[in-house]
């Protein structure tokens, strides 16, 4: 009996849910009771091992590049084409679920694994890339590794500061690179060319309520917010807990708690209009014991919105708030930009012929949605052509083991894909066939 | 030329700040660029180390007993005579002061060294104890040690529960003593005969304004705050920051925030009456980075004042705001009392003579004020009649590397703390006299 597309689809999903639950626990974890896979961690470096195998199963080649990238290669009808880049991440936030990221490179698999089960080969070759730092979980820096493939790590970095940022014990960049037989300054010769490269296409679950709201397996990206991070430094006076009177205080923490009840007042003001969102995610204190008046408080703040404009004034909201409570409570203030970016727009040809896959899988004309989170995508799309596909996932709920996705999503999201590629391959070949006349 | 007293005090003064002054520092802090001596830890043994040899170059006997407490004793005109104790703790708060604690062992060794240069004896022994763990800097309890002596740590822990805490580094209480030869039901061995203690003194920096702002080197203690301790744990729901609408959320960090300001608010209220304060020392979230909505939060509480009223009407305020923030915003709370300490009193006698000898000293009647910070003293209190005095601080600063005393102020002290010694040796005969007809 030959299996439908849709019932290949359906096998295809379970086993790429299944593959992303195996790499949710050790050893592909670094903790035993929950998700944490950082960069060229332990359980990072179980997991390239793992999707190696697999990718060699489906007929690709598998290589690290010099940023340790995992790169799987399956060859187009003629040697060296170049090639259509599939992507996600590999690397987890702390306590993250099994999804994000993961799936974008599991579900690409799939897609490949079709393909080599039917010796169905094209004009280019198909690439699948498994990033290492979209999450920034170990360094305080993200898509290092997206930078270097893109080509534009020194563009961003051109004295390779980052090399010095150092993780929670204390292991720099630097000597994590060392560990893999790998260094900062070499991370760039990771750059693809671009005539090597016709497009880059990244599935992703959607990390937020609005598929599941509307009954709908997959959406169609239009882009990617714009976002800023900012690190803030608090400086009062530490002092005994017992003996500094309330009014003699300088507190840090008290400071630092009013700061976060106005970034989400400012956050809230926006009325999830261009999808703004304002979130102080870390706040350490120093020295941080029961009996010691907070003399120093470190706190983040990641504020995103679908257009700059919207971003960047709540932005200005926020740092104005944020210096006249310093200055009220007598607070030494440190604001300290941390990233800026712009928002990323799809590549209109390639967000077509997606749309036009997603409507003839599920049936309906697509729904199209930008994305309030970050992908290597963004990067990506600094080096090619960038188009994203996004899976529906219970309740939006995202860095949290509560993630989950339905395997008959992931079964469309692979069906959808293979239809792209074909797609893809009908407009490439029109327009070589153009280029040659 | 002979010295006077005075000038015999300034000498001991400069001395013991010096003394003070090296021990704040490596190899007496676990820390090359602040002073960190928590209990157990490298410097802390250290430092018992570089006392040891000072309390035997001014004629004491040393031992440390099954709680790791430091013991010098100074023999009295017969052997085996009850002791008069002095003490306080050698273990400091992470990026603490140099004097907090410290001072009261330091000013003691110079008021026996001056006995012994002398050869001046009594018809008592004198000890100086170096208690371990009065912070609570490494574990999440304080005054174990002193509570062994005082012989009430199985009354306050039957099933010796504390064993289990850990560090930071996971290094558990049991583990710790281990390295040391020790166990934690072992500890209670350290219990003293009541009728083989008649006093404990304890000198310590005032961690408060009142003396300076009075232009007074030395005061009386009257009485140490009644003190309740809290562990709030916070469950909001974790989620992606770029994606999770800021209408959506249960952010843990800003319910957290909402309830440090209204701690503060509460503690601020009081007006400073019955020295009223209200401290959160220590805040976490949970995951802690960036990009996520913080789903965890973990705080701490800290509630003083000089009577249990105005302290537990606080406390109540407190809670019951706390309870209200995490109903409006769907977080789940977990109110884990910690700690929970009446006011301990000074021995009225003892009072008295503290007072006589601050007179002589000082040419001026003495200031007599309540203690708002814990001290080794107030476990003390259990096990025999008990007496502090305090020394001028600069602006009250304590808990912090700013933390400064006059060397004069000091040199004081070891004069008073030595004229106490006299009045409480012409007491104590003629008690005994009284007793013997």
């Amino acid at each position: 009996m030959v299996k439908t597309m849709t019932e290949s689809g359906t096998v295809a999903g379970e086993r790429a849910v299944a593959r992303c639950d195996v790499l949710g626990k050790p050893p592909f974890s670094d903790e035993t009771d929950l998700l944490f896979r950082p960069w060229l961690g332990p359980g990072f470096i179980a997991t390239v091992e793992a999707i190696s195998n697999w990718m060699r199963q489906a007929g690709m080649t598998v290589r690290q590049d010099a940023a340790a990238n995992l790169i799987g290669r399956y060859e187009g009808s003629t040697p060296d084409a170049p090639a259509l880049l599939f992507g996600s991440h590999l690397d987890s936030v702390r306590d993250g679920g099994r999804y994000d990221g993961m799936l974008g490179v599991i579900t690409a698999l799939e897609v490949v694994a079709g393909f080599h089960e039917r010796g169905e080969h094209f004009p280019f070759a198909i690439e699948i890339v498994g990033f290492g730092d979209e999450e920034g979980s170990r360094f305080p820096i993200t898509m290092l590794t997206t930078r270097s493939i893109a080509g534009v790590l020194e563009e961003d970095d051109p004295v390779a500061a980052f090399a010095e940022l150092h993780d929670v014990d204390g292991i720099t960049v630097e000597q994590a690179l060392a560990r893999v037989g790998l260094t900062p300054r070499g991370m760039a010769a990771a750059k693809r060319r671009k005539d090597s490269v016709l497009a880059y296409v990244e599935a992703h679950i959607e990390q937020g309520p609005v598929l599941e709201a509307e009954g709908r397996a997959l959406g169609v990206v239009s882009g990617i917010a714009a976002q800023r991070r900012f690190e803030i430094r608090l400086h009062g006076m530490a002092g005994h807990a017992g003996t500094m009177a309330m009014s003699l205080r300088r507190d840090a923490l008290t400071a630092a708690s009013e700061m976060v009840l106005a970034i989400e007042r400012i956050g809230v003001a926006g009325g999830d209009r261009d999808g703004l969102v304002a979130t102080v995610g870390s706040l350490r204190t120093w020295p941080g014991v029961t009996n010691v008046v907070p003399g120093d408080v470190t706190f983040t703040i990641d504020a995103r919105a679908g257009t700059i404009a919207t971003r960047d004034r709540a932005v200005n909201d926020i740092l104005s708030a944020l210096k006249d409570i310093a200055e009220r409570r007598g607070i030494e203030i440190e604001i300290i930009p941390r990233e800026n970016l712009d928002p990323s727009p799809c590549d209109p040809r390639l967000m077509a012929l997606m749309k036009t896959a997603v409507q003839d899988v599920t049936g309906e004309p697509a729904r199209v949605l930008v994305s309030g989170a970050g992908h290597d995508a963004m990067i990506m799309a600094r080096l090619a052509p960038m188009s994203m596909l996004f899976i529906r996932c219970e309740k939006g709920i995202s860095h949290n083991p509560a993630e989950a996705v339905l395997p008959a999503d992931v079964g469309e999201a692979v069906t959808a894909l293979t239809r792209f590629v074909r797609l893809f391959a009908d407009d490439y070949s029109q327009t070589q066939g153009r280029h040659s006349a």
